[in-house]
């Protein structure tokens, strides 16, 4: 069984009767598929109890974006955390909180910005300029709201993920970030909940975002020159918003210190933007 | 008796060391009048332990502003502070934390910004557009460091005080925020460390700032007509950034619910630009 809250006053009440329990946080926007189910996994697994939150957060949607289109199914998405919640040891539990106002995340009123300067205006950011402070505002609210002691994110969204954890270390938010792999269906597209507004022929044109990638990951884990593969890839196909291979630690360019590149891409069709990525571990000799 | 840290890791070790007390915060950049003494004093008499902080933010002055002048007097700051802790109850403790490095306040790589909206971009926010982000920022920083129960702010600051106390309600910190009248000199000029910039006959001029709101304040009081007045002030003499008389809650125009309105100003003169307020009950009839 799973406990659901749609208000906040009903959600604090809940909270505050936890005192000794462990708690690890699940943020979504809800249209659950099997990469948020991974995170609650991985939740409950690592602690007592595992929150869900659901919450389409206007303020990480530009002025032209998706917002009033994005899947709100709120009914299938208890239906498959309930199938999780199935499974439990009795001791553990699974608690949803999908507030159904606003001001269940934000009190009345409310006009804060938390944003986390230059590293949120490169790659997404310089494409969605104001999406990542409504990220980090929303996720700073839920951190505060739920007192989470872990939080899960999944690493198709790596700038996200790297935002959050500097947020995290800026302002010493006493929570541990646990960032899960990138859940992909059979063909090899990255799960998303934007993946729907694709048709038919588009999922299968959208496979050339993950064979890019794989393809750029073989290239430099054998050594040989990516970068004219990309450089031809980028020329030949505009639909790449960008496609790039980046010091995993920081999206900045690779040093000789880099450890680890993410290949980080964003393929722009008629019906979605989808997101991809891969890391790849750089052997200790360097370039 | 007073502690004096200068370094985080020194000051977080003591501030660990409570666990049971009320710690009571005074924020300053330094530079201590008795504005900043009669905070002290209440934070001392209110709490067990009072925590002045003294600190130069870089963050909340604009690139053309006086940070590199500003006056720093640290030794002069402890002989008054220690001058209030010789008449303490011997169960109370007054502790300064004065970083000598940035990394004091800010983790090393910070780059978050904490922006409170539309209400730092008016009045100090239209003439210095950035300088409520670094205050709400630092302010954000001394509350995580100090962990204090109650904060004291000085009223001359109003702006920064309202917009203060709605970063705590946004963002649902746990700290009460208590603001102190403003202290004059004899002459009723409003204390503040800028004073010392001016020369002796701009200390005279000085003094039209308190009187006008003085003059105001009485047509208020007495139902006269103040907009005629206010007018003409601003007309006459460009020194005023601005001089509003206005919603104390908010700083929006008074309207039929008004219950208490602030007259407010910024006066620039050529070696400091003086801010003074003053408050004014409105009876229930009205404007």
């Amino acid at each position: 069984m799973i406990k659901l809250f749609n208000n906040r006053k009903d959600f604090d009440y809940f909270r505050n009767s936890l005192t000794t329990q462990s708690i690890g946080l699940v943020p979504t926007m809800g249209n659950l598929h099997k990469g948020h189910i991974s995170l609650l996994e991985k939740a409950i697994e690592e602690n007592d109890v595992a929150i869900v939150t659901i919450y389409v957060n206007p303020k990480q949607f530009g002025p032209n974006e998706d917002f009033d289109k994005y899947p709100r199914t709120l009914d299938d998405d208890i239906a498959k955390i309930s199938a999780v919640a199935l499974l439990l040891d009795k001791k553990k539990e699974i608690v949803v909180y999908a507030p159904n106002t606003d001001e269940g995340i934000y009190p009345e009123g409310f006009s804060t910005n938390i944003s986390m300067g230059p590293m949120t205006q490169k790659l997404e950011g310089a494409v969605r300029p104001t999406h990542f402070d409504g990220v980090t505002t929303v996720v700073y609210r839920l951190f505060t709201i739920t007192k989470a002691h872990q939080a899960y994110f999944g690493q198709k969204d790596v700038q996200q993920c790297l935002i959050i954890k500097k947020m995290v270390h800026d302002l010493e938010i006493p929570i541990k970030i646990n960032i899960m792999p990138i859940i992909r269906n059979s063909e090899g597209l990255a799960l998303s909940s934007r993946n729907q507004y694709l048709s038919e022929s588009e999922r299968v044109e959208a496979l050339v975002l993950p064979h890019t990638l794989q393809k750029i990951e073989k290239l430099i884990r054998t050594k040989q020159d990516y970068k004219t593969f990309v450089y031809e890839a980028k020329a030949n196909d505009k639909k790449w918003d960008y496609l790039e291979i980046l010091d995993s630690k920081n999206l900045e360019m690779p040093t000789d210190k880099t450890q680890e590149v993410v290949i980080v891409a964003a393929y722009r069709m008629s019906s979605a933007r989808l997101l991809d990525n891969i890391l790849v571990t750089i052997a200790s000799t360097g370039k």
